[in-house]
């Protein structure tokens, strides 16, 4: 009778909660070896469960929404997000007014924190799944830096054939993360070694490099923008220049110098996603001679009027690549029409709208995949 | 005079909690960027600071004991804990009875979760520091194995001469974590890149390849031995034999076809700490014509009788390099007078003591320094 009225109970705090949750969750990628939370639903619900004996009060923070947990007769506290957009979301776990990662998930850096992470299984998931195809490697680089006096730290992603063509040399892509992120963000979240390696085995991109470096940055004060849109924030007109002055003095020779690459502009391309797509238009448009392909994931994109006023720019450019998530366009913008402009005005422009995702990395691994089969061909 | 009440009431908690704390703290390195805790002060303490504005208790739960923080009137929590010995330690926040990694510390993979760490200054520490030497490379690789039907994850160290050689060949040492820990362990909490780039710096070691997989494993039911001694578990014979068949079978030949190694036993061998000592023993006694060299960290020692017993082990053996942290050796056990016997016998054996460390990274950063200057000379 007990149990009977438990599960009664429990069945109204799931009724009262807004929702009849379907009870078909299994354990997402993101958990710790030997843990079995967080899972996911069909109805694409992330389900946490945390071990708070004597909290009052634990709730789950994810995308932009806060749920509170039901406490269960074991200590644990159980209980679920509505619905979300497939892919990747950051979360955190509140206990007590603490803000904590969730103790058996996977930590990425995101939200200016290592952060708790849920990948939300997607329809076109296959794209970036780890797959038995001939395997890249990520390596991780440490570099001395004169331009900041001091040892800066990359990744740089090589093909797999790399190591067997050795007197080979390949176009390098160089891939931005978003503010409150950092160089980890492109080959952990974004999954570039598998989404490279797949378009590889199938014949649809060109071998490249990519090196991912830290582009947050602080000016005089002021810190590199946050990753979240609309806040109206008011960048000095320089905010980039000191990445653009470690990116072309101090990374670029040294990636030319340590790799087979093909030195030149042609070769060279820039590309990031939200603070790294800023950085990739400001930095693009003035240093023409360095980048000849830029692709700006959900950070702007480039009018014919802007593009006209850089000196070298039209000259040299070979590609730029505009997206967005869907969601990210309600507000009105319409990259299709001002890519239309480019074209007439002589410029090769592409868009992708990444569909049902916002501004999140679902939208900007569907921006790498795109990109990179249009890029150095 | 409410300032100076509180101050006197916080003078007063200091000290009833048993102890006259220096103030003299500093960050640690092991904070997430922008953040200020945790730090550690002169008498190696550790203090953390915890934003917890509704809990009843938190506490810092470190190096075997629990400490209790004190609210502060802003709603975070402080606190620290006693001197610590030098080196990385593993520690996790308790938050109304809920263990939670710290919110703005790094993780490190230990005690089979991810876990706050914070390294504690020592007095040898730059022999592990990042200088401005010939960097490395710590590459990330997937494959394929065959014996598990699974694609499996690994690190793999080349020295920063590797690419600017492209016909030497170079000898691997097959380095292993301890149990709780995985393949990230050597490359951030053990420091392998640095320790190496700066002994080939200094010309101390041999240019090697280092190979760090996960070698935790699961046979029949038996889960690997976990990390912390004296648990009395009883292994079945055969523990190590998946692991064994994984290294054997399909990492090394992989290793050897990627890479341009030595691919013989004079130029290949094995090290491990603790778990990871363990399958050194167990294997490096059973694959003599694999492995030569065999450095044993705080896991066991190999005797002389076990030794003969293993056919073809003496007359290929190279090395046998055992070592403990000192507070490790109160029971008694003396690692010389073994290794005198097994010179006696004929054996190349060395060993290391690290002083006042106990069963914790810092021992193991200090052996694979030790270690690596005697390996493959």
């Amino acid at each position: 009778m007990k149990r009977l009225l438990t599960i009664l109970a429990l069945a109204v705090t799931v009724f009262t909660a807004g929702a009849q949750v379907k009870e078909d969750f299994v354990t997402a990628p993101n958990v710790q070896t030997g843990k079995e939370y967080p899972k996911v639903n069909s109805e694409r619900r992330v389900r946490v469960r945390i071990n708070a004996p004597e909290a009052q009060s634990v709730k789950l923070d994810i995308c932009n929404a806060v749920y509170d947990l039901r406490k269960e007769a074991d200590g644990f506290w159980v209980g679920e997000s509505a619905p979300l957009d497939e892919g990747f979301h950051y979360y955190q776990i509140i206990i007590d007014g603490a803000y904590v990662p969730d103790p058996s998930s996977l930590y990425y850096y995101g939200v200016a924190r290592w952060s708790s992470g849920v990948d939300v299984p997607a329809h076109d998931e296959d794209f970036y799944a780890l797959k038995n195809v001939p395997q890249g490697e990520v390596r991780e680089i440490y570099y001395w830096s004169p331009t900041n006096n001091a040892m800066r730290h990359c990744y740089v992603y090589l093909p797999a054939e790399y190591d067997k063509n050795p007197t080979k040399r390949y176009p390098v892509l160089y891939l931005q993360h978003g503010g409150g992120e950092d160089e980890t963000g492109w080959s952990v979240q974004g999954k570039t070694a598998q989404i490279i390696d797949n378009l590889l085995a199938e014949g649809k991109c060109v071998p490249m490099i990519i090196v991912m470096e830290n582009g947050s940055w602080r000016i005089e004060g002021q810190q590199a923008p946050g990753q979240r849109q609309g806040g109206g924030m008011s960048l000095p007109s320089d905010w980039f220049q000191g990445f653009a002055n470690t990116l072309t003095k101090d990374l670029i020779p040294m990636i030319d110098a340590r790799y087979r690459t093909i030195p030149d502009n042609a070769h060279r391309a820039m590309a990031g996603l939200s603070m790294g797509g800023m950085e990739t238009k400001e930095i693009g448009l003035r240093y023409p001679e360095v980048f000849s392909s830029l692709g700006i994931f959900s950070g702007g994109e480039i009018s014919p009027e802007e593009a006209a006023s850089f000196k070298g720019f039209k000259e040299n450019s070979k590609l730029i690549f505009v997206s967005y998530g869907s969601r990210e366009l309600n507000g009105g913008r319409d990259i299709q029409a001002n890519a239309e402009k480019m074209r007439s005005a002589g410029y090769n422009a592409h868009t992708y709208v990444s569909p049902n995702t916002a501004h999140e990395w679902q939208s900007w691994r569907r921006a790498l995949y795109n990109f990179a089969q249009l890029l150095f061909k």
